[in-house]
């Protein structure tokens, strides 16, 4: 038996430009685009390991941390998941997940099959966890490993009270794990000032760079944890002293750990570049800005949103009710066909009940703001008006 | 305390042009670097799937394999090896390394993580494992996992009869994994003929890829016994089962699993597309000549080969000893400065004593084995004079 040459190859790559204005990915500036047609470095020539460097800086700046132990995880965000609890967790740890969405239940399910005893609190649908719930879950089961995630985009609720958590940890050796995934870029997130233990986020959302790279910081505290645990982290590939090596991040001499992606940081550098010059707090104002409008529209257009106090709102990923009697994949495909235009369904239980529409990096502006309204709305009543017609036409 | 953004990324990134012919990664050609300043697509829109599907096809011909289970890890090439121990490993499985070089121990790391009973096969410095060494070790450890490198990068060996081991491990209720990192395209590799378990490769070597996405297939044989595993695969990000269904392998619906990165879609599938239209045989073929070229133009410049049977070298990465008195640090950085060549040294054990000359992809052709011969050739004369004009002016 032999295994011929696919046919479909024959053809030409053929990759449409759209605005991805769903959860992410968002869409790289051309800039970045162009960075990663850039020829490829070898993982550990100088060139490349000074773009490391770089991109650590720019990766600090964005935390605002100055944890030595800040680098990448060569895997998409969920990478970053996986990495901040296979070093912290060991057997029948006590981890306590903080759920505002799917990605605490993702969080639990890797926890779970590195060997914690996971616990939940979880918040009333719709809503974010008080402080007073965390509080509560927290003496209760007395966890080692707290997790939260600041923006959860399955929902688009946005879990305050970190500084609380970070301080709570602290009295109580526990380590905190924020994913800030869909939140950097979008809402103030001080590592450092927040007593936070492991942070990650993903690289394509209000960052502006690629898919596939994690940036990812652990706290002196959490180094030291991890340094003293009895059992090695259950992945070589997550390892965070071995990647911390590689990334030079504890003063030692560089020592390979696997082929690093030059192509990627190209792309996460142009991004960060970008971000930086643009300035954190700016960035942040613009997304807040952005978001503003938007949920000023929603309420001009009779919809609504769905997180009901707007202070649990993340301004990156917005959840829209979807209105009685309208099929969103309709008014999603309606938005994509016609305009090229990425308009998102729910996920997990919001499934069927939402929109989300991000506004992250280059389409967090007032311009595709507007233009997301309008189209939404061009979009609803298309779908009601044929709705009519069929409804009639049985008449 | 606020983290200032920092000064070096204000420095525009510049990406010098080199010729790779250390171990890896090669150079990607010039379509494949454009390919990836496509715009990016959503992990779940429908050109971004059939992408994955056209990838998916192009990995199954490299492979030799009809397996549904066919796919990409969203990591690099040890993201691969990860995903092979993780899913077939439960604890205390029996897992046996052959060892030719550094892959088989960091196999070994990584099983003993995932609660593995390793055991060890290993061939005698400068050689290959025959098959009487592995039969014998095998009889004796009885193991549930046998692990071999078909090319180890690190000693430039090539482990023949793989065909032999698939039909042993078929007849023992064992598993037979196949790390062709280093190895796929350069010599023959068989995958479902052979009856080899798992499989996965470098997409930056002989594909001519990017890194960061790790072409993975799984026998039907293993799938099943994955599918009958008493608990969970220790790491979501490597499941097999989910990956696979993101993957639409298993003909049930696709499921978000992780954010693949289209950009490395984009020139993994431009990799692919050339390597298919030249036809598996002939690229096999010229790495094959290509190597033949090298070993004779390195025995007329009076050196060694490091590997002493013909029949035990990778065609792919050639190891050739480094002459008596010569630094191989000198050498290989008289390339780089002068040349933008990179020649690589030894690893693990073969560190300090050898050469590593990789031929692969872009870089497998006559021309640039003369050229790599004419520079390793004028480095060493370079640095023997130098090294003599020292000794002379302490005289």
């Amino acid at each position: 038996m032999e295994v011929p040459p696919p046919l479909v190859l024959k053809r030409p790559l053929f990759v449409p430009s759209k605005t991805l204005m769903g959860p992410g990915p968002s869409n790289c500036s051309q800039r970045v685009l162009e960075a990663m047609s850039n020829p490829v470095l070898g993982h550990l020539h100088p060139e490349c390991l000074q773009i490391m460097d770089e991109v650590k800086e720019g990766i600090k700046y964005v935390f605002q941390t100055l944890n030595d132990a800040t680098m990448c995880i060569s895997g998409a965000g969920h990478s970053g998941m996986e990495a901040a609890l296979c070093n912290l967790i060991e057997d029948n740890d006590v981890v306590l997940m903080g759920i505002s969405g799917v990605w605490g239940h993702r969080a639990a399910d890797m926890a779970r099959r590195y060997g914690a005893d996971v616990r939940y609190v979880e918040a009333s649908f719709g809503r974010a966890l008080t402080l007073d719930e965390i509080r509560f879950a927290f003496d209760t089961h007395k966890p080692r490993v707290l997790f939260v995630c600041q923006g959860d985009s399955s929902t688009g609720i946005l879990q305050r009270h970190i500084r609380e958590l970070g301080e709570m940890c602290r009295q109580h050796d526990c380590y905190l794990v924020v994913d800030v995934v869909a939140s950097l870029g979008g809402t103030e997130f001080l590592m450092d000032e927040w007593k936070v233990d492991v942070a990650y986020t993903g690289s394509q959302k209000s960052l502006g760079g690629p898919a596939g790279i994690t940036p990812i910081s652990f706290s002196r505290r959490a180094l030291t944890h991890i340094r003293q645990r009895k059992s090695k982290p259950k992945v070589y590939y997550f390892d965070v002293l071995l990647i911390g090596q590689y990334w030079g991040c504890y003063g030692t001499p560089r020592i390979y750990h696997h082929t690093i992606s030059s192509t990627l940081l190209y792309g996460l550098r142009e991004a960060l570049t970008h971000f930086c010059a643009m300035g954190l707090k700016s960035v942040v104002q613009r997304h807040v800005e952005c978001s503003a409008r938007l949920q000023l529209g929603i309420e001009e257009l009779g919809l609504e949103m769905f997180v009901q106090r707007e202070a649990d709102r993340l301004p990156t990923v917005n959840t829209i009710k979807v209105p009685f009697g309208i099929d969103w994949k309709k008014v999603a495909d309606y938005a994509m066909r016609k305009y090229n235009l990425e308009i998102s369904g729910g996920l997990g239980p919001t499934a069927e009940h939402v929109f989300r529409i991000g506004l992250m990096g280059e389409n967090a502006t007032l311009e595709k703001v507007d233009m997301v309204l309008s189209i939404l709305h061009e979009a609803i009543q298309s779908i009601k008006l044929r709705a009519l017609k069929t409804e009639r036409s049985k008449i």
